[in-house]
């Protein structure tokens, strides 16, 4: 069934653009983050479409990418009518890049809703995804205004940004729908804490809902610059073709988030609250959370355990043979591996740039 | 200068028959131990070929490996007569070795002293070592009896067998010659402190020095069925060709250890005490003591580290990065990868047990 209300069509917007050094040295340039097979052999992407599928279909979904795995994407996603893959010339960040698909839609539906999320999140209840998305649409719907998913905060985590949620306005698909008061960048660990306790905190999950007509009027006045180069790139899109004005024009779009840009500094913003599992898997330890775990811990591909823990073991080719440890990644590729204490996962990002320095491009 | 005393010639003995699972998955079946390169870049095995070269010339070396692996070993050993390299169509352990050389030896060179040591020991100071095995040698031919090298123990090592030291008959190149008592099997972790304590306790090296007739004589005398043995392969080798002998004849020679079937059971042996620094490279955790050593460890081959301690890193393909471990043990190879911390490095052989059990022979 496709939602619509009153007639009012629903759209998808999957964001596909991030690049991820962090689940080096399985992603690579060629093959960032949403393309691992992550939920259960399949890649985070072809999970997020199929999750979308039973309230969007691919024929309106629209999934944003870099040009650089265009392809690689397309592959992954056989069911996606092809003119719907876009490809950024270069990455401008989020607000960039849900102007450029508002400004296309001003044009073929400008009475659209857009639900808007990342590619590369996983939420193992599709169904509670799916009625959230269509509560947070019906409220874009009915007021107009920019609507996100709120996550209730499960731990003081210190990597998200975070949502101060106001009085109840009303109800989505069964969740109360909260004025959102501020919101508030990645906080310290006593704040988070604080926050946490507080109770009217959530996480920013960076899934949205808004009409074309609302998301184009926020950028119009929030980031005019943005608007700008947008208006331009249409307007240059009907004389030069489509790939050649984007080409000339999408480099120099203002690189910013849609969060920092636009919804931090909106009046009339509203928070569905949501409290089904979510990982945005942000390093190979959050692996941890998403995949089936046993008592060595995670692992994918050939692996072989001799009285392991807590760790995360990955193979994408040779077999990976661990024994006796404790809280450990351990990726290998065929050309490149990986060994790091979980609780120091972060630190690839440190590694790839060691290697870019030392020009192994050719590994990254 | 080729050693001879009174006219007596020298030859050595290289034992290189071992096929060392401890260093999976460096080392296969088709690339053991002694092929491996820890000794600066080169093979264990062309070190020890080199290293005796002062004392005796690679025309007086004879290597005694296995078919398996008789061609690596001869693109290893470029120098030596291709006639000097002895192919076991099966290890029969090291009295059959030794034996089978002895046996050969008595037709060609009867009085010839041999000294037999294994391909897989690092022994840095070279010197000390042609020194040691001169004075064995002269002390074999001397004497008429079997002669072993006895190292000073650094530690209570209970990997090793050890020697009870009697009293001093003599000296050799300026270190004593003792009786030798007894030859003590693997100790306990309190037996082996003891001795270390004691003083009058060494390891049992594996290093050998004997005349051609002594060592037929004690063979002939302690282990008579392998004596047996050898002689009807070498009766079969007149006829059939020493090739289609070795086939049928040696695979059922008895299989004992020299020092266990032999030198546990004679009367006449003794033992020059040596003090060199000396590695049999027992296990991955062992290449510490081999190999030059930074602040994160050793590492070989294609490694990257950041804040590593006390770690052995080995690559032989893909690149190794590695962030925030300590005493860990990471080879990788382009079909398989070993994780373990270095204390338990032993635990390889149940690793390769399993993998056997697996069906997983192509790694192996």
């Amino acid at each position: 069934m496709t939602w619509s209300r009153d007639g009012v069509p629903l759209y998808a917007v999957v964001m596909a653009g991030g690049t991820g050094t962090r689940f080096w040295p399985l992603s690579r340039r060629s093959r960032p983050k949403q393309l691992l097979p992550f939920a259960e052999g399949r890649s985070l992407l072809a999970a997020t479409v199929d999750r979308l599928a039973p309230l969007v279909t691919p024929e309106r979904t629209l999934v944003v990418t870099s040009e650089d795995v265009v392809e690689a994407v397309r592959a992954e996603l056989p069911r996606l009518p092809a003119g719907n893959i876009l490809a950024e010339p270069s990455g401008r960040n989020t607000a960039a890049c849900v102007g450029w698909v508002a400004w296309r839609m001003a044009r073929s539906k400008p009475d659209a809703v857009m639900v808007v999320l990342p590619a590369d999140h996983v939420i193992p209840d599709g169904p509670a995804l799916r009625s959230a998305l269509a509560g947070a649409a019906a409220t874009a719907a009915a007021r107009g205004g920019l609507v996100t998913l709120a996550l209730r905060p499960t731990r003081a985590e210190t990597g998200f940004g975070y949502l101060e949620l106001g009085e109840v306005v009303g109800a989505a698909a069964g969740r109360p729908v909260h004025v959102v008061k501020r919101f508030v960048e990645k906080p310290t660990r006593e704040l988070a804490e604080e926050f946490v306790g507080a109770g009217n905190y959530a996480w920013n999950s960076g899934m949205f809902a808004w009409t074309v007509e609302a998301i184009q009027g926020a950028i119009r006045e929030f980031l005019p610059e943005l608007a700008g180069g947008l208006d331009e790139l249409m307007a240059a899109a009907d004389t030069l073709g489509e790939k050649e004005a984007l080409r000339r024009h999408y480099p120099t779009l203002p690189k910013i988030s849609v969060d920092f840009g636009v919804m931090e500094k909106a009046t009339s913003v509203w928070a569905v609250g949501v409290d089904f599992a979510w990982s945005d898997v942000g390093s190979w330890a959050g692996l941890s959370e998403v995949l089936q775990s046993g008592t060595h811990g995670v692992t994918l591909g050939d692996v072989v355990t001799l009285d392991c823990a807590g760790s995360v073991l990955v193979s994408d080719g040779p077999l990976v043979a661990v024994v006796g440890v404790r809280d450990l990644v351990v990726v290998a590729t065929r050309d490149a591996v990986l060994v790091v204490p979980k609780d120091q996962a972060q630190r690839v990002k440190e590694l790839v740039e060691k290697l870019h320095e030392a020009g192994r491009d050719d590994l990254l």
